[in-house]
């Protein structure tokens, strides 16, 4: 062992870093749940690991202790969530550390979720272990921007993704606009898909472009099958959602926010009444239990979200193309002072093909 | 020393690394000349090095034999440019390294000099010296665009820098734009500034920003007087500069397109007859020695540069923020067809504190 992970400090971060690696192999799959991961350590050793793969299925410490057995008496057990004290589909995780024999517990995040809230670490130390939070919390936070975000405010995580040209534009005048971002950044689309609960459409945009909006394909996941799709959901309060659109095609996980129609109840099309963007937004967290939406959708819906203040993380996707004065603007609200602009902070820059993708957070929202 | 240096290919590209390093001391300095470093090695062993610090003063090469003194003889030269066979201000560098008694020569670039052409490379051939072109010849060409684009074709090297909002706005309708970038990306605008031997302009931007287009401030450059600062190109077709703009305040380093003004020409201002931009570009080169050349211009300007495929690089500034439909746009020309788009291919992009700076070519030029 290096010098680094001999200091107690680094074994500690550098153990977490594992458990939330192995986390991140359930981020497609868990949902409505979050993606958590275990690590148990006896001396210096890894002994058991695991991570929750899916809702119904057990939870990342039990995997880890089934795999530690006898090991885990006197062990460390790293947990990138404050496991549970309530009995759901599983029994308490906090209970089954303390039966394991485990010496401490470091956990990353404290679970915000108002059944748990700080009761599993109570259970813990009641047990006599010695029990430390906040290792790697920040990065173990970015596991479960929605699920953290829902259970502390009742609102899911919103990301919004746009994609444009260099100079602003998402189509020309006449609406042609295949393709302005290439292939690699259309493929990156899926992942923000498929780390959501549902994403978010304005009915113009299935029109124009009769799209799915479903995962069809992810980087280094060949069973697609493991991915709980997201919901689809239109926005579409005339009613002019066509009985032929492909989005129809897996009705079942479709949502239509507009007057009430009996053909799409016959389809299995769960329908919702217009109301706010806010009110649709609180409704798919504490109705459906969705806690990451991803809105794609066109100009004009884009830009009510960012107007109502309402996204949490733009995903802008610009190609280096110019498209001219008069093809279609990507944002538009009319300003006419620059103490009006909508400013945001740039959290990251990456090249996706020959494409750029910015993620950003609204200036508005940076001490949220 | 490591295995990797120890390989005697590897070794060459590391000691040429060291020479493109020192070419680069001079990248402010030594305009209209090139950028030119030099290591001198033996047995291993770095005995001289120099670069080219400025027009009039020795080459890289006398400084880096100068330093091996009786240590050159037998031993390796590295130039990053192919060494000079004419009688300049200097004496010849070839006939030099021939009489310091080098056993080799590694050169990156040919020099696309006319007036050496192969000439140098034959000097030292027809004396015994072994010599390699070629090496780290890519990165090495980098370091004088302008330079080899213009002995090899006539034309300068050509930078359009443009700054916009993520919306592709460069100012709200009444013209207001201070900011849309921040500091930072204001402050490396400087640098391609200090790299070039002329920034051109459009009346409208200096009425508009009385902007100076001078060098005032370089990262890791303490002295300015040592930049050579840049012709500063006013195009004004119907003679509106005033006597009292800003940039006129060193008019000795102005240019101004436009009708003969008497009262210019009192200021020292260099006038030359209104001409298309090409011919313009292809004067500056072969009369001025101006082989690089960026364009701060507004959307009508850099729109034209674009238009006429007159731009070999495209630096975008993009500042994370909407500024709405109603801001001017960057690129004001009208297309219809997503056919008629000008595409770029992305070189690099990165981030410049809040802001994104993307290097872009246009792809009608990727052959080039």
């Amino acid at each position: 062992m290096s010098e680094f992970i001999q200091n107690p400090k680094h074994q500690d971060q550098v153990w977490m870093q594992r458990a939330i690696t192995l986390a991140k192999l359930g981020q497609y799959s868990t949902k409505p749940n979050p993606n958590v991961g275990c690590v148990i350590v006896k001396n210096g050793q890894l002994v058991g690991e695991g991570f929750h793969p899916k809702a119904g299925q057990p939870h990342a410490e039990v995997f880890a202790m089934r795999e530690a057995g006898e090991h885990a008496k006197g062990a460390t057990a790293y947990v990138t969530l404050e496991p549970c004290a309530h009995y759901g589909r599983t029994p308490p995780c906090a209970k089954g550390l303390v039966e394991a024999g485990v010496a401490k517990v470091v956990v990353a995040c404290p679970d915000p979720n108002p059944l748990v809230a700080g009761k599993g670490v109570q259970i813990l130390k009641d047990a006599g272990i010695d029990v430390e939070v906040g290792v790697c919390e920040a990065e173990a936070h970015q596991l479960n921007l929605g699920f953290l975000k829902t259970m502390a405010t009742g609102m899911p995580y919103v990301r919004l993704k746009v994609a444009s040209s260099l100079d602003g534009r998402t189509a020309m005048a006449s609406g042609e606009s295949k393709w302005i971002t290439g292939r690699e950044a259309r493929q990156d689309v899926q992942h923000w898909r498929a780390i959501s609960g549902a994403v978010i459409t304005g009915i113009e945009t299935v029109l124009a472009d009769d799209c799915q909006l479903n995962v069809r394909q992810l980087n280094g996941v060949e069973d697609l099958s493991t991915v709980v799709q997201p919901l689809r959901i239109v926005l579409d309060r005339q009613g002019r959602l066509p009985l032929t659109a492909k989005i129809l095609e897996q009705s079942e996980t479709v949502m239509v926010m507009g007057p009430y129609r009996k053909e799409l109840e016959d389809l299995g099309v769960i329908q919702l009444q217009t109301q706010p963007l806010k009110e649709l937004l609180q409704t798919l967290a504490q109705q459906y239990q969705i806690y990451d939406v991803l809105v794609e959708a066109g100009a004009t819906l884009s830009t009510a979200f960012l107007k109502e203040q309402l996204v949490d993380e733009l995903i802008s996707y610009v190609a280096p193309t110019f498209l001219g004065q008069t093809a279609r603007a990507m944002f538009n609200a009319e300003f006419s002072l620059m103490a009006e602009q909508l400013r945001f902070k740039l959290i990251d820059v990456t090249q996706v093909g020959n494409d750029v993708c910015l993620k950003l957070i609204p200036s508005s929202q940076e001490t949220v």
